[in-house]
C-alpha cells in the first residue's frame, strides 16, 4: 500500500515535523508541498534539517495542487481549513492539524475565536475512551492541540476511574516551537533562554475549552478546568502538571491502580515506574508520552504529571497515529517512542 | 558605619551571589570567606566571576576564622548552622541561608528533614505581615526558602484580604542553580539543556512546610498548600503560579484592588500593570519580585504568579534586605531592582 | 556633578543595556528617552527588566527631544546617527553605539556599508594604545564594535610587543542579542536554542575592516583578518579565539609577559592566571574583560582567547567607559568588574 | 540477515545514543548491555529516552557476559578496550568507539595520553580517500573521534585538490555531551547555560594528533594544525570553523568544484548550496553532515565549515556506517540524514 500525501503548510514547524515523520513512513509517499508565504522556495531553505526533501519548491496552497492525494494535511493558520477542506473530496482524508474542527460547541468556539465555528471533526486522540472507534475508516480527523493531548492523558484515568473531583488545576510549560515560526519580539531567542513566563493566563488561552470538552467527556459531567499556560526557554517539549482533588477514599494504591489499568496497552503512553518522573528531553523526536501519578495525602489531592514532545505526540506524531487508523494501517506505522536524548 | 561581615560556604551558589551584592554593598567590608572542600583555593578559581575577590584564599569555617566580625552569613547544608551558630556571640547578627531555623513546628521539621530541629530565628521576609518588625534589631535571622519566597509574596495579599479559599495548589520552576553546586547526573549541562521535570512531587519537597506555615499565618488559620517544583532548562529564576478557588463574592476588582494594596509601599515588589506577566529574566540578578494576579471567573479561582531570581530575592539578596533592617540601615541599601536581561 | 543624558534607542537591547548602567552610575541622571517605532509606549512594556523607569515613556527621536542634554547616546540603525548628531551643539558629548563613525578609511565604509562615509570620531577603545588620550575632553565618541573590541583586547599585544604575523584567524561565538531585537526568522528561540551556525563568512561582516584599523594601528603596518562570527544558543556574551602565527624567537614566556605587561593597569582586562581559561558567563552583565593566551609549540602559534559581556563592554559599558574618560571622571565610575553567574 | 549486537558502556551517552540507532537499525537485535558501575540497574532509570528497552538490566563488563555476540560495541573510558577485545574471537567484528585504536604513531599516542599505546585498527571515516576499502571485511574499526570527523571531512577536499597551505586554523564549538556523563562542576547545567568557553587551548587537546594524522594522509605531507576547542551551551552538536591559506591562484570557483567533486556521491555529506551555512541543529540526531566553504579573497584564505551531530555522526551513527561496510550491508542501513528541528 502507497498512500500519497499532500501537506499544506510545510514551511512551519508543524509542518516540518509531519514532513520528518512521513519521511519514515514506509507507506507514505510524500506529495505536493504548499505554503503561501513562502511559495517557490526550495525547501531545503525553509526546513534545513529536511535534507532528503531539499530540492524539492513550496506551491500555492490551491485546490488543484492538493488534488489527486489519498491524504492531505492541513497545517494552517485556524480559520482557513474549512475552505481548502470543501474541495477535496470526501473520499480524500482530510487532517486538520490546526483548531478548526476539535471542538464540539459551536459557542465555545465563537467565544474563543471570535469567529463562526466550521464545525466539529473526528477527534484524533485515541487513547480517550473510543477514541480509536471514532477514528476507524473516518476521512477527516480534528488533531487535538497540544496542550488538550499532554493533558487529557494525564488525566483522564482519573476521571474514568471518578477518582477525582470535577474542579482540575493545571499549569503547563512548554518549549517555544509551540507558538510557531511567528516573528514576535517575545519569541525572540534574546527574550526566551533564560527565561520562565506565562501567559493567556486565567481561562483565556483557547486550548481551555478543548481540555474541558475532554475531561468532561471522560468524567461523565461537566469539569472545570483552570489552566495556566508557560514559556520554557527550550525548543519542544510540554510538561502538563495537572493537579484535582481526591474524592474521599482514595489511596496512593487506588489511583496507581487506575493509572495503570488506563496505560495497559496503550503503544504510546508509558506509565513511569514509581519514583521517575517524565522529563521533556525523554520524549524529545518521539510520539510517546511519560506519565507519573502521585497522590498527596496531606493536601488530599492527585497529581498527574506527563510529558511529551508538543511537535511530535502534540501534532504531527498524533496527526499520523491518527491516519495510521483511519487508513487500517497499523497504529505504530513510522512513529517511535525512542527519544532523542541528551 | 562599615559593617564587616564573613561569609560561610562561600564556594557554592548562594555564597557567591552573596558576595556579588556585598561587593555592591556600600556599608560592607567583606572579611573571611570559609567553605571546607574547597579551603586553600583561591576564590578566583572557584567563582570567576568575582573578579574583585579572585585573590581571596578559601579557608576552612572554624569558629576563630568567623570570630570578630559583625555579620555572619552561613550558606552551609542543612543541619549545620546550628553548631557554628552557638560559637559566634549573641552581639553577632547570624544570618542562615540554609533551612535549620525557618520552621516554627518541630514536628514539621523531623518529618521533613529527619533530623532533630534546632530551633526557630526571625523569619527573614519582610514583606510579610509583621515581617519588617520580626527583623528589627534582630541578630539572628533564618533566611527563607527560595520557592517559599516567591510562593508567599504572590499568594499572602488574597489570605489577608480573605479572597481564596484555604487550599493552594501550586507549580514552579526553578532554574538549576536552586539546586546549587552539586554533582548530580541530573543537573549536568547535557540533562537540563531541553528539559523540563518534576521532582518532589506530592507533598515531599521540603519548602511545603515552610508554605504552609507563611500562608496559615497570613490566613489566621490552616491553609493546604499541593507543591509540584519543577527543573527549568535556565540557571537562575523561579516563576511561581499560585492557584486558589475564590470565594464567593470575589471580583476581578477585589482581587485587583488587593494586590495593590498589599504592594503599595514596597520596593520590591511590583505588581506589573494589568495585561503584562511575570518573565524570570526580567528579575536576572536583582532583588525585585515580579507579580501579577489574574481572576478567572469560569473557573472561579485566583491565580497570582510571581518571578524572581532565586539567587538574589530568593537567598542572598533576601538575606541582605533582612540584615539591612537588622542592622538599622535602609532596607534597600546595595540591592537593585534592576534586572540584567536580556 | 550631574550630567544629564538623553538616550536615542532606548527600545532596544544597546539601548536597554546602556539605562541598566546609567541608572547605577551616580553621576547621571537620565532625561530623554526615544525610539520612534515605540514612541507613546511605557518603557515598562519594552524594557521590562528596568522597573525603576517602568512608568517613563519613549518619545520621538527629535531635536528638540534631545536637546538640553550634556550627553546623548545614539544607539540608532547605522546610517542616521549623522543627521542627529549635526543638530545637537559642538559642546553635547555625543556618543554613537553605532557604527558611523568608527572607520578612518572612507573606502572601507563605502565597500562594506553601501553608503557615504559619515567620518571619524575619536574611538572609544581606552586600553589601545593612545586610547585615553583619544578621548579626553573629546565632545565626539565611536563606540567600537562588539567583535573589534573582544578581538582587539585579545590581540593587541601580541602586536605590540612584535610577536605574531601580521596574519590573524579569529572565529568569535556571540550570543543572539548582538544581533538586535530584529524579528528575523533566523534569531527566533526555537532556531537558536541547541544550535551553533556561523554567519557572514569569508571576510564580508562589517566588523572586519574594524579589526584591521585597530590590528594594524597597533602592529605598526597591514594586518590580514579572516573573521568568522558564530550565532551561539545564549543572549549575551562573546567569546574571541585568535589565533596568529608566532614569529620567529617567540616562548611561552615572551608571549605570557607581553599580555602581563599591557594589561598590569587596566582596570577592567584581567589576564587570567595560568591555566584558566575565560568563560562569557564569568562576565555576564559586567565591564570586564578576561583574556587568556597560550603559545603552541608544536604549530608555533599563538592563541588568544577573550570573553565578553557584548552589550556591557561590548557596547553600552564601553560608551560608559569612554564617556566617564570625555566627561574627566573616573574612568570606572558606574562601571562593574562583577558579572552575574551562573 | 540478523546480527546480534552488544553494548559495552550502555549508561553512558555514546552507549545511549548507539541504542537509539540500534533500535532502528532493522539487520540488528540487541543482546548483552554492560556498564560496571551501573550494573544491576534497569536502563530505564539510565536512559530514560529508550523506552523499548526500559526494562533490560545492565550487566557486568565481563567476557562472558560479552560472547556470543557477532558484534561488540566498546564504549569505554580509553585504555580499557584493548583488554576486552582480546578476550573476543577474531571473528567477532569489534568496534572501539573511545581512542585507543585510532592513533597510528605509538609516540603520539604516548605523549597525549600517556599509557603504552594499545595499537591502531581500520580507522572508521568512511569518507576519507581510502576510507571504504579499510572497512571492507574487516572485524576491528577505530570509530573516530567527534572534532577529527567534523574537521577532517570539513577540510579534507582542500588537501586533495591541492588548495591548501599545510598549516590549518581550527576552532571548533562543542555541546556538552561530548564531555560525556561525567560529574565534573564545570559540565553542571548552571555553569554551561548561557556561557562559551575554551578548553585544552595550546595544541594539548587529544584529538589534535587524529586531525594531523588524517589530514596528512589526504595532503600527502605533514599537515600542521591549530586546534581550539569551546565549550557551548547546547547538549549535541559539533560546528567545526576550519581555515587555511589558499595556495596561489586558488579561486572561488576552484574551492568550490573541489568540494562538489568531493561530496558529489557521499550519502551522508551535504554540501549546502552557496549562502547557506550549517548549523548544528539541522543535523541533531542525524548521521548528516552539512558542509559549506568560504573562499576569502582579502585574506587569501579558505574556510571550511562543518555541522554534525557529536553523538551520531561524530560518534554512535559513524560506528554504525563503519559496521554497515565491514558487514557488507549497505552503508546507510538504519541511519537518517533528517535532523530533529527545531
Amino acid at each position: 500500500m502507497t498512500v500519497r500525501a499532500a501537506v499544506a503548510g510545510a514551511s512551519g514547524y508543524a509542518g516540518g515535523e509531519l514532513l520528518r515523520l512521513l519521511l519514515a513512513h514506509p507507506e507514505i509517499e510524500i506529495g505536493a508541498l504548499t505554503g503561501n508565504s513562502n511559495a517557490g522556495q526550495r525547501l531545503g531553505a525553509l526546513q534545513p534539517h529536511l535534507l532528503p526533501l531539499a530540492d524539492r519548491v513550496v506551491q500555492e496552497t490551491a485546490p488543484e495542487v492538493l488534488a489527486g492525494h489519498d491524504v492531505v494535511f492541513l497545517a494552517l493558520p485556524h480559520g482557513q481549513s474549512a475552505a481548502v477542506a470543501e474541495r477535496l473530496g470526501a473520499e480524500v482524508l482530510v487532517i486538520d492539524m490546526g483548531a478548526d474542527f476539535r471542538l464540539e460547541n459551536a459557542a465555545d468556539w465563537e467565544r474563543f475565536y471570535g469567529t463562526p465555528h466550521a464545525g466539529t471533526w473526528p477527534y484524533g486522540l485515541p487513547e480517550l475512551p473510543g477514541g480509536r472507534t471514532r477514528l476507524t475508516g473516518t476521512r477527516r480527523i480534528a488533531v487535538p492541540g497540544c496542550y488538550p493531548t499532554a493533558v487529557s492523558l494525564a488525566l483522564f484515568p482519573a476521571y474514568t476511574a471518578g477518582l477525582a473531583e470535577h474542579e482540575a488545576v493545571i499549569v503547563a510549560a512548554s518549549g517555544t516551537s509551540g507558538a510557531g515560526k511567528a516573528l514576535k519580539p517575545n519569541l525572540l531567542g534574546s527574550e526566551v533562554m533564560g527565561s520562565m513566563s506565562p501567559y493567556g493566563v486565567g481561562g483565556v488561552h483557547r486550548h481551555t475549552p478543548e481540555m474541558i470538552q475532554n475531561l468532561s467527556a471522560t468524567a461523565g459531567e461537566a469539569v472545570s478546568v483552570s489552566f495556566t499556560p508557560t514559556l520554557a526557554p527550550m525548543s519542544r517539549g510540554i510538561l502538563a502538571t495537572c493537579n484535582a482533588k481526591a474524592r474521599p477514599g482514595v489511596t496512593a494504591e487506588s489511583v496507581r491502580a487506575a493509572y495503570e489499568k488506563a496505560f495497559a496497552d496503550e503503544p504510546f503512553v508509558h506509565l513511569l515506574p514509581e519514583g521517575q518522573w517524565p522529563a521533556t528531553a525523554s520524549v524529545c523526536g518521539s510520539n510517546a508520552v511519560q506519565v507519573q501519578v502521585a497522590y498527596d495525602a496531606a493536601a488530599h489531592r492527585i497529581i498527574a504529571i506527563s510529558a511529551i514532545d508538543n511537535l511530535t505526540k502534540g501534532t504531527a506524531g498524533g496527526a499520523v497515529q491518527s491516519m495510521n487508523i483511519a487508513l487500517g494501517l497499523d497504529e505504530t506505522t513510522g512513529l517511535s517512542t525512542i527519544g532523542v536524548a541528551p
